[in-house]
């Protein structure tokens, strides 16, 4: 089969890989329809972080071809969404909650296991981690939805569930990047009254307000914690969701975050918190990478009823072919996040 | 009147303070019963954190003697609460439950401020602040009890509540002072199945098994992380409670915890929490200096049922005449805490 192989930093290409089979009773091959490029592909893409040269992409939707003897939740034929990472879903971890740190679990496109951006995939666990998506004939804008499930919304929504958002609360969002934007899409989701997303980006602004942010911050550091305290009253906010990573970023999520308030942090971080001064204002964080398996059921409902959207975070396609370009839009921030349609329903 | 002045570190003494009067209308005037040390205040007697001289201590209970014309919720003759932090408890931040960021508040005794450890405190903001005692007659269990909402059993109660204990949790409780005695007497007041307790001290284990610890961990460090992880079949606790804060115990606390759970934590930390590690185990934190006022209504009831029997802890006790003494068995750890007896009811 064709996919995606990642040869070195800036190095992409579409090349063979071998055509993927059951191996365990418990596989399933997903034939792959729609995938993307996740911020955290392009770590390894600028050669920030170390990738085994081999498959690459862990975000992807496709349809069923094959199923192991043991698979039984999943058929050839159906629809299915694949979380970024496989578990058992019976393991003490995934019984609460933490599909990340499931025993036999592990993630998509690591150089060896088959990647999400490639024209198959051999999924392990399959029963356990693939979810069918019911009906038929869904719109392109329902499957690109769909694909966001598998990582990025569920890690928006992540950001939300972690930082505690309850209806009426005032939440700020810390990254305008497609996880950012999803965050304050899961934060409107829960019920926020107010979203501050904290953006410079005019076309980002955009997907922001789309999602339902009440306000835009444009500025960063400093100012923007400025801005946040203001339009709250001196207060901040009741529950600040931290998209990005970088020490700047962390220290404006944690500045802005009221005394008691939770950070939902989901953007891998680059620094430190600053753990005595966020003690003594009784700012919490919790968070980490999403345990996407645990949230896709109650988010895909929502899609297919056409209560969110999240798909309009993917602002530039290509195809398998293109694949490089995909990487190389978003790395050049002419994208916010990259499809990549690789095969038909 | 008299009162314990801190004049430098290891130099603390009985000397007169000027009897407290009524300055505003939301002051009240409580005529001190029992006090206690706090394993903070150890931080200024042992010269390790700055503190000015003059009056010291934040845990009391006492009588009101006189009120303010603004102060309706408490009368003259009230046995009384104080936390360890006055609060209007109308500002946004006591709205929301974090009584330590009240924008009118304060703490007792910090070198100008009555402190509890004198025959009497102004207590700012008393009709927000002092929480009054229902019933008379009641015993010196009861009231050495009371005594500990002021602050430890608050701060015990806090540690488990910012950690999300539920009914059926196992928990790991890192510290064996009267902080880390507290929390697993708050763990399992909260419906902990299981609460493991880290001692290496035989008369704090005994408190600790009184207060409903299921087990007891004698070691430290790895070898303390270790026995937890077979305690727990390799999973680690659904909720650990961090109780010391040194770099030690931290690393201790977070690596006891279960990916997807919460640390609470109440030790002053005095390292930081390993951000990066933290989070891909999806493990948070939250926690501060507890906002006793909020808690003091519920774990009082308990108190005066006898539910909860938390004065267990002060293990020590003497007058005020002997106040050095009360300072100095905490110091050298002759005591796990030391009672005041200042005035009679």
């Amino acid at each position: 089969m064709r996919a995606a192989i990642f040869r070195g930093p800036q190095d992409i290409e579409v090349g063979e890989r071998p055509d993927p089979v059951i191996r365990e009773p418990t596989d399933a091959i997903v034939r792959v329809v729609l995938a993307c490029v996740c911020g955290s592909d392009l770590w390894y893409y600028r050669g920030e972080s170390p990738h085994a040269a081999g498959s690459i992409g862990h975000e992807f939707i496709g349809v069923v071809e094959q199923v192991g003897a043991d698979v039984s939740t999943v058929s050839p034929g159906d629809l299915v969404v694949a979380p970024f990472i496989f578990s058992d879903m019976s393991c003490p971890h995934c019984q609460h909650g933490s599909t990340i740190s499931c025993k036999l679990g592990g993630s998509f496109g690591d150089g060896t296991i088959d990647g999400g951006q490639g024209e198959a995939v051999r999924v392990p666990l399959a029963g356990s981690t693939l979810v069918r998506v019911p009906g038929s004939g869904h719109s392109d804008q329902t499957l690109r939805s769909l694909l966001t499930l598998s990582d990025v919304m569920a890690t928006g929504h992540h950001a939300a569930v972690s930082a505690g958002v309850r209806p009426g609360d005032v939440v700020g969002v810390v990254g305008d990047g497609a996880v950012g934007l999803s965050a304050v899409l899961a934060a409107c989701r829960l019920g926020a009254e107010r979203v501050i997303a904290l953006s410079r980006h005019p076309d980002r602004q955009a997907v922001a307000k789309a999602f339902g942010a009440t306000d835009i911050v444009a500025a960063r550091g400093d100012e923007a914690t400025e801005a946040v305290m203001k339009l709250t009253g001196g207060i901040g906010a009741d529950a600040s969701l931290e998209c990005v990573g970088t020490p700047q970023a962390i220290a404006t999520a944690f500045a802005i975050a009221r005394p008691g308030s939770t950070v939902g942090m989901v953007g891998v971080p680059h620094g430190d918190v600053p753990t005595a001064q966020t003690f003594f204002r009784n700012v919490g964080w919790r968070g980490g990478p999403a345990p996407a398996r645990i949230y896709i059921p109650e988010l895909l409902g929502d899609v297919l009823s056409g209560a969110i959207n999240p798909g309009l975070v993917l602002d530039y396609e290509t195809d398998l072919d293109h694949v490089a370009d995909a990487y190389a839009a978003m790395d050049q921030r002419r994208a916010i996040k990259s499809l990549i349609r690789i095969g038909s329903l």
